[in-house]
Order: structure tokens, then sequence, then C-alpha cells
């Protein structure tokens, strides 16, 4: 299988290419990008040096023609335009956010302009969302927040243990924030400093976590969610945490999150006690994971830690792609980080 | 006036060392340490040429007597020994745990070992504390995260504008865990990674913030609290939430917000739409704050920044200090902090 | 006296605006700013919180007139322009670079354009440099790199105890390159790496640096400079090589920079066997110093510590301006540093 | 093959497993430590979850038998006396200092001591040692600064290119200095500040590279070399410079460069005006590599970024052991590094 890349200068799209470079079905073919079409790929990705002679190229129909799989990786809005010259033949995977939300009227009101549709969406975890994928030839990749908190809270609401008014505060590396320059992403404005962003319900993952926990929990999910811009480059750590059900135990908590990822290749329940580090997961497609009954507040508390960029963005989306495609989910996709 | 530092070796004490070297009002005397005693003080804080000379002497009433003031840095339960011994005319503030909780249990269980006693509560901003700071000759210094949470969510609680059951997660900088070697706190380590820790109502800070939200509240609050240990020398970044109380608006909530800081030197509200860093605050006694209410989620929002070593710790020691010596309350403490 | 600041909204500009607001005897007035003129001053400096208010006006004659001090924190090849109209009789400190070579030739060749000229060049330590500040209405503050490395290595040349072939590597903070933002500066490039750049004589800084030796020296310094961004906000670690003179001993070598630093307020000769650390230094004027004779290679070994921002910038602008204003040298200006 | 790691629980045996997980030849068998032995290997290398359960054994002789490779990772002085217990068919592989010397004396200077002996250097890169490598059951590792300083040098002292005068300053992130707990390597120490340490010929890595140097150019070659902390986790960035040879221009320093990084997989010399980051290389066994004349000063400048913990130790051991047993050189190592 060859599969092309739109958006190869940017970090979603060398995340893909790290992973795809140790892919044992899949081959790199077309990379394209936007204002970079011309530079040699060494110029952006100085990390892979197995691909530093390619040349990026425009991100045309020509380009991306002729390929089994088709990554987007491409500012919000760019992905339906793109999508609908390519073949129906043709998995396309967006990293984008342009098909991850159902309620169009959300999309409106979070990302401005008209709702471009649904796909399915590639969280493999979900319950029940495994099988939508199977042969899919469009996904929609979930948000690298979105991730990390629905795969800490599923189990909790899939059993019925929480109810549904959810708070949660992630900290996020900087590489989250892309790659165009700004002044509040500097290194010297983001080193040695946590920041706050996004607050009080507006950032635009807030509907993508209240649509999969509602979905799980079979009635409305309102989320609480703060992002914060931590001092590193990649990472996740998000905590979570929603009241107990009545009567819930600790035990009985425990009990569902180890059912819940028992035969999920990519969702590691940490030894009790053990609490989730972003290193522990660095360059791998592993989220980390552990929970706690906190009795005094009444709480269900679960921290998670995934790599933004591989199990948050490049790592779900080749994880998905297996899938779809028919081959083993686990492929190509390291389990182990790179630690410290 | 003449103060010694018991502990001077620590970060804690350091950061004491660094505030009066600039207080036009108190003289810095005796030194002392507990395991570094006879080192020159340069050894340990070489951030402080002024007094890279002077020797660090042994924690004993000898040292300690002779002094206005004498500032407790020591390991949890150390405190209320050396303070016996120091005559009741000398104001002792303790930056430890010692004297911080009114209940007798909570400290029992949170600490081990028996309660050594309550003693004045050093956070001015907390209301009607401010009175009973003056001309008091014993000083408990809050928890550098309850420090944060409590001046994040007083004004809330005061105003009656939120429900008691109150959800903090807070980042702080690796000076909090402060200066005894352990491997997971190792600059490999703690790089590049953030972690949770005391997750699920077992962090010792725990009681002590709801002693003082239910305090403020009137009413028993609970806190579900979690920090996340960040990658990054200094500071707190709290995000505390509480359901909004009913009928609550953005602009009330605001207003409540400005009321409550309006004569407050060391508390800032940002202007709309500007959230704290701890950037912002690195270096001084200053507290950055910033409040939303959250209309989907029905929460009030607050974040605040804080740099834990000295509105955490030792630049609110002093703050107190200049309060008990009937001192102007703002002398000698840093409003502007050290950036980028 | 009475400060003006143009370029307010830059690192250079802030830190100025951070060490007056401590000054006793210079008083803040107009800053100034290009596209951010309109913004107040809080948008772009919040740990300043003093001065949030102030708004910043546009870089005018008008603007800056009426000040006995007018500081110029400007992009290079700009302050000839603005120093011109400003009379005789005020104090016109540059932090650019565009008075501080006397080779017009090694100007052109560096920077391009016509050299505006020379001005006393504001670093008092600099052997004989003093006298000529004094009662100076324009200064040249020196680069941040050639303000280390002269620093580090003039008792050595005073005393002819080393030979003029120098190798210099400098590690810096990112706040070095400044506030635009730039890919390569962003926080999730910076963080985690260290990188060479400028390498081969090709760094702006190298004809300063070789124009202080050469002068120390009395013959002419090569200078063979090799800049390195380190993963900080602010620093710069210099490691300076020389080599040995004939005989030199490692005792008369320290009793060189003992002798040379002693009667310097901001240099400080680190006990021995102590190595600069920029956490030392960092938002003090102090340059931490360590000198060692490394017989195995023949060669002087001399490593500095400042905070490039302090020493290397605003503070070393200071320690000028008080010296031809006839006011302490110390005046304002922090020998601490704040750590951890 | 299968392989055992003594050691397993620092931070050399981390990454020698993370790299074995993905060998295809080996199999990873009996994992030691010391005082860990006992715990499961998750407690101290969670990254790993592939290996979570497998208990740390003993360090004994039967614990290693019965393996076609043995890995040490120990403390300097240990490998002798565990080698010697291991049969002369088992490829022994040391990770420490023990067997890297020739010189018997210079051992004793610099680590105390009586000298172990000289195993076959595990560098291929230097000239005519891949063939010394081939069917040894013996291999020394190199330091992870001489091979950072040698791989920077060789192709300029092989071709007769530089002055034996070299003078080395080289930043390296805190996993160099290991995993035992110091309080100088304090995440609040080490972040946001840089610091040079074993300045002045004293650290014991410099008569390595004067032996390396030394026989690639067939005459004594000192070194002055300073290393540098760098607050981040991993990483060498080492800045090389030595006197350029009389007459030699630009081109023909980088034709000799090209030509010696030619047929070498792990060597990478960058596009001109490219220089080198260490994020180039992180997880990977790529030495990414750039050279300039620096006409100014009369000086070869090679800058060179390697993974300290990747090519400088545990894929470089990798790397020798492919050689050894006669597997191809690349198997089972990374080219393409993470980043950001």
């Amino acid at each position: 299988m060859k599969a092309a890349i739109a958006g190869a200068s940017g970090y979603a799209g060398g995340e893909l290419l790290r992973l795809l470079l140790d892919h044992p079905a899949i081959e790199i073919g077309a990379l394209t990008a936007g204002s970079s079409a011309g530079d040699p790929l060494g110029a952006h990705q100085p990390h892979l040096p197995s691909l530093a002679g390619r040349v990026l190229l425009d991100t045309t129909p020509e380009a991306l023609a002729g390929h089994d799989v088709v990554y987007l990786a491409l500012p919000h809005g760019h992905s339906a335009a793109v999508a609908e010259i390519l073949g129906d033949d043709t998995l396309v995977v967006d990293c984008g956010a342009d098909f991850r939300l159902q309620d169009a009227a959300a999309w409106e009101h979070f990302y401005g302009g008209p709702h471009a549709g649904t796909w399915p969406y590639g969280l493999p975890e979900l319950p029940g969302q495994r099988d939508l994928l199977k042969g899919a030839r469009r996904v929609a990749v979930p948000g690298c927040y979105p991730t990390s908190v629905t795969l800490a809270l599923f189990p909790a609401f899939a059993a019925g243990l929480a109810e549904p008014d959810v708070v949660v505060v992630a900290a996020s590396g900087a590489s989250g924030a892309g790659r165009s320059p700004k002044p509040h992403l500097l290194g010297s404005e983001v080193m040695g400093s946590a920041t706050a962003y996004g607050v009080g319900g507006t950032h635009r993952h807030t509907p993508e976590m209240e649509q999969n926990l509602s979905r799980v929990a079979g009635r409305p999910v309102t989320v609480s969610f703060t992002p914060v811009l931590a001092p590193m480059s990649r990472g996740i750590l998000a905590t979570c945490t929603a009241p107990a059900a009545p009567g819930l135990t600790a035990a009985a908590l425990r009990e569902a999150y180890a059912a819940a990822v028992e035969h999920e290749p990519f969702l590691r329940l940490l030894p009790e006690g053990v609490w989730p580090a972003t290193s522990m997961t660095l360059g791998s497609n592993t989220a980390a994971l552990q929970v706690t009954l906190d009795e005094r507040a009444g709480r269900v508390v679960a921290v998670i830690a995934i790599d933004n960029l591989t199990k948050g963005t490049a790592g779900g989306a080749i994880q998905s792609t297996n899938i779809a495609l028919g081959l083993a989910e686990e492929l190509g996709l390291p389990l182990n980080g790179v630690a410290p």
C-alpha cells in the first residue's frame, strides 16, 4: 500500500512520516505542502534523514492521486475540498477537525463557517467504534485532547460509575499548538512557565469530548475543560474527574477500568499507586492510565498521559488506517516510548 | 529589626534571604541549618553573593536567640520544639505545616504524629485574617498550593457565588518538592514531562484548602485536588472550579472578583480575556488571577498563577511579618517579576 | 532624573523597566514602541503590573523629548536617526549595535549598510573604560556575548598571561534572539535541544570581542566564536580559552583574576573548584567567573555566567548610566539573583 | 540470539532495552540490577510497557549465563569481575569505562584503581576499527563525549587538515550524569540553567578523546575539553575546533568530510549552512555533523549532535554487536529521530 501525506512539513505530517517509515505494510508516496512546496523535506523535518532529499509537492489532485491512503494534515476547513477529488476507493484520513463533529450547530459555533460533514470517528477504543472503522474509506482522526479525555473516562461512563458533570484540566506540550510562529509560543515565553488558555468552555475540543462521553454514557455529559500550555514539546497529561455514582467503591471502579483496557493494545492501566507521566509515552502509541476514587470529595479521578503527536494524532491515524485496511491494528505502531 | 532563618540552606530559606536582602526594615541575623551547618552559605545559595561568606550555624536556641523575628524553614514536625524555646516576644514565622490546621484529627490523618497546635494563619487576604495577624507573635505560613487555591476562590465563596464542590488541578514547579535529592526529581526525569501525584484526596494540602474555603463560605467545602509536577523550577498554576450558584451571571462574577482584589496590594485581576501564566509572577509576591463563568458546564472557573517560593512561601511569610510588626504590608516585597 | 525607553515592548525594554522600577534616582518617563504603539504596556510586559496601564507611544522626537536619559532598544540601524534629534545634553544609551564598533569596515562587513559612528563603550570593567564613561552623553551598550567574553578574558590579557588565539563557545538562552516570532525559536523546537548557529566567524558579535580583547592585550586578538542556543529563557554561559603564556602557573593565573575583580562590584570570582552556572546570575547584574590552567592542553580556560538581559543588556546599560550621570555605579542594580 | 543486560534499571540499560525490543535478531534474556533486584522492570523503566512485568535479577554468574551477548551497564570498576566469569564464546559488551583506554597510567590517573585491560574499541567509524570488531567477543563501548568528538574530528585528522591542538566544548543533557540522585542534578537546579563542570582537563573522557584522535592523526593530539550540563534530558552538542592545516580551503575541508561519511550508515553531513541540533538525533543512532573553515581565526570548526544514550551508548553498543556477530551493521538501529 502507498500513502500520501498532505501537510508533510508540519508536526502532524512529520510524525506520520516517522511512524510510516517503520510501517511494514505502507510505503510512503507523495509528500505535499502549502507554502513550503518545492523545499526538500529535510529543511522541515531534519530528524528524518531517510527522507531528507524528498521534495515537497504542491497539494494538488495530481500529486495525491494513485495512493491507497491519503493523510490530510491541513489547517481546519481545507480537508473537504481535497477529499472530494479523491475517489471513494481511496482511504482518506483527516487529521484535522473538519469531520469530527456530528452536530453542525456545534461545529459552526466553535469553528465558524459551514459544517463539512461527519466521517467515521477514528477512536477504535470508543465502545462500538472499532467495527465502524473496518473497511471505512473516510476517517476523522480525533483531536488530541478529546483522545486523552475520552480514553480516561469511557470506562467509568460505560459502566455507569460516574455522573455526567465532568471537569478536565489537561496540560499539553507546545507542539499541540502547531508550527506557525506566534509570539506567545516562543521558547523564551514558554520555557519555565505554565499558562491556561481557552478557558470557560471556549476551546474547540470541548464539544468533541462531550459528543464522545455522551455517546458512551447514553445521556448528555457536560465537560468543563481547561487546557494548560506546559513547558515541554510533547505530551498531554489530562486530569479528568466526575462525581462518583452512588455507592461506588474503589474496587468496583478499578475492576471496571481493568476490564475496559483488557483487550486494548494501546491502553495501559498502571499498577495501583503509580500515576501517569507524559515521559512514559513519548513517541509511543500507548496511553498510560490510572484511576482512583476520592472518597472525601465523592469523585472519580482518572489521569491519563499520551503523546499528543503519536496516540493523539499520527499514531491514532495509523491505528485507524490499519483497521480500515484490514491490517493488524498494532502494525507499525510503537508500544514503547523514549525516556528519559 | 533582626531576623534569623532556621533552614537557610533550603529553597524556602534561600528565598527568604533573597527578599530580606532588599527589605529596608529587617536585617539578616543568624543563619542555621541541619546537616549543612558549618558550610558557607555560598555553597548552598550561590545566587546570593552578598551573603556568600556567611557561615551556617547549628539550629540551636543560642543561635536563634536575640532576634526580633525567627523564620522556621524546617522539615515537618520540627517547628514546635524550636518555637518553644524562643520567648513570647519573638515573632516566630513557621514556613512548615505544623501549625496550619485547626483540626487535630485532620493533622494526624494527613501528617501522622501528634498535632502541635494552631497559630494565626498567615494569609492576610483571607477575609478577616489581616486583623488577626496584627501584633501576632506566632504565624503559620500557608502551604503554597492552599495559598493559590484560596486566593483564586475566596472572592466567589465570600460572595456566595459558588457551590461548595470544588475541583482543583494545580501544576507546580519542581522547587515545590524541596531540595532533597530523589530519583523522580532528577532533571532528566522532570524535563519534558508532566506527571500527577498525590491524587484522590491524599495530598496534605487538601484539608488546608478546605479549612480556608469552608471558613469563607460559612459551610463545609470539599476539594478534589490533583497536583501536577510540571517541567519548570518555580511557579504554581492552579485551575479552580466550582458549580456556579443559581442565576449567577458573568458580570456579577467579575464584579465580585474586582471588588475582592480592589484593596489587595498583591492580588491582580488580569484584564478580561488574559489568562495567568506563571512567568507573570516569577520572583514577585503578586498573584495573577482571572475568572470566568462557563455557562455550558455551569461552573465558575478561576485560574491563578503565583511563584510558589515567593507569594507561596517566603514572600507570604514576609507579608505577614510586616503586618505582625506594624510595618507597611508591602515593605520589601517585589510587585514585579522577572521575565522572560 | 527621568528616563524614556524607545522599544519598551521588547525583551531589552522590559528588563530596563524592571530594573528602573527599583532605581532610586531614575523615574520612568515615556515608553515608546513600533508596531505596538497604542497598546497598554501590560499587553507586552505582563510581569510588570506596576506599569500595566502605561500606554506605548510612537517613537517620535516629541515623545522622547524632555528626558534626562533615553534608552534605545531598537532594531539595528535605527538608533542614529533617533539620537540625532535628541539634544547633546540628553544621555542617550543605545542597547543596539550601531555604535559599538570602531572599525567601519568591520561594521559594514558584519551588519551591512553604512557605519553610524562610535560611541563610548559601556563596559566599565574594561581597563581604562570607566573613566571614559564619566560624564558621557552617548553610550553604546555592549552586546551580550561580548560582555561575557570580555569579562572572562580581560584579566588574562591585561596581565599578559594568554596568547591571542582565543576559542569561545557560548550557550545562550532564547531571549537573546529577541521577541520576533520565528519558526526555529518556537518553544517546541527549542525545548530539549541545543543547536549551534552563526558558526565559523560569522556571528556579528565576533569583531566586538576582538576589538575589546585586542585593546586589552595591546596586540591583535582573534576569536573563534561559536554561539549555541540552549533550552533556557535567559543566561549566557561562555567557555573561553586561549593558549597559556609560556611559564604560566595556576597560582599566577588565579592571582591575576583575583586582582582584576577585586574592586569590581559586579564581577565575582567563584571559590576554587566551583564553576559558574547561569542560575547563579538570573535577574542580577553579577558576572560569575572561574578560571583554571589546563596544563595538559596548555590553555587558560575561563568560564563565565551572566544574565544576558541584565548584565548583558539592561543592567549593563544602567551601570553605565549611573557612571555617566555621576551616581553610585551600583545604584538600583541587583547583586543577587533569583534561584532556583 | 539472546542478550542479557546487567544494569537494566539505569539509563543505559533502559535504552538498550528500548532498542533491543525492535531488534529482529536479538531476543531479550535476563535483566539484572544491583539494589533494584527483585523489582519489576516497570518500576524503573515505565516507558517500556512490553517489559513491565519482567523481574530484575541479582547480577550473578548464573543469571548472566547462557546468553549469546551480555551487556554490562555497571558503575565503573565492576565490569572486569563480571566479564571474567563469562565464557570466551559470549560476546561481552561493556558500556562502562573499564576497558576503553590503552594507557594504564592514564586510566589510573583519571579513574583511580588498577587498569583492568583494553578491549576492542566499539567505534566502527574510527578508521580501521570496523575490521577489528568483526568476530570480537569483547567490546568496550566508547564514552558518549568521546563518541561525539571523535566522529566530529576524525575526517579532518585522517586527511591531515588540522593541527593537533583541539578545543572542545560540549553541552550534554542531564541523563549523561546517570540516575543516582544528587542535589545538583535535581530538576529545579538543572532547568533554566547551563553550567560547566570537569573543566581544565579533569574530565575522565579527555584521555579517551586524545587516544582516538592521536591514532587517526598519527601524532599526539591534545584536547582542551569543557563539558557543559545543559537543561535537557538527552543529547550532546559538541563544538570541536582545531587549527587549520596550512593552505586549507573550505572546499577541501568539506570534500574530506563528505568522503569520510560517504559509506557510513550513521554519519550524516548536513547540507551546507545547516548546523546540528540535538533534536535532529533524539532517539536515533544518527550523528548529525557540520564543518566549516573559520578563515578569520584560522580554525576548523566541526559541530556534531548525537543522542548520548543512543549513538553515545546503547545504539553504539548494538552497532558493534551487529558487527561482532556478523549481522548487518544497521540492524535494529533507528536512523530517524523523534521530534519536536
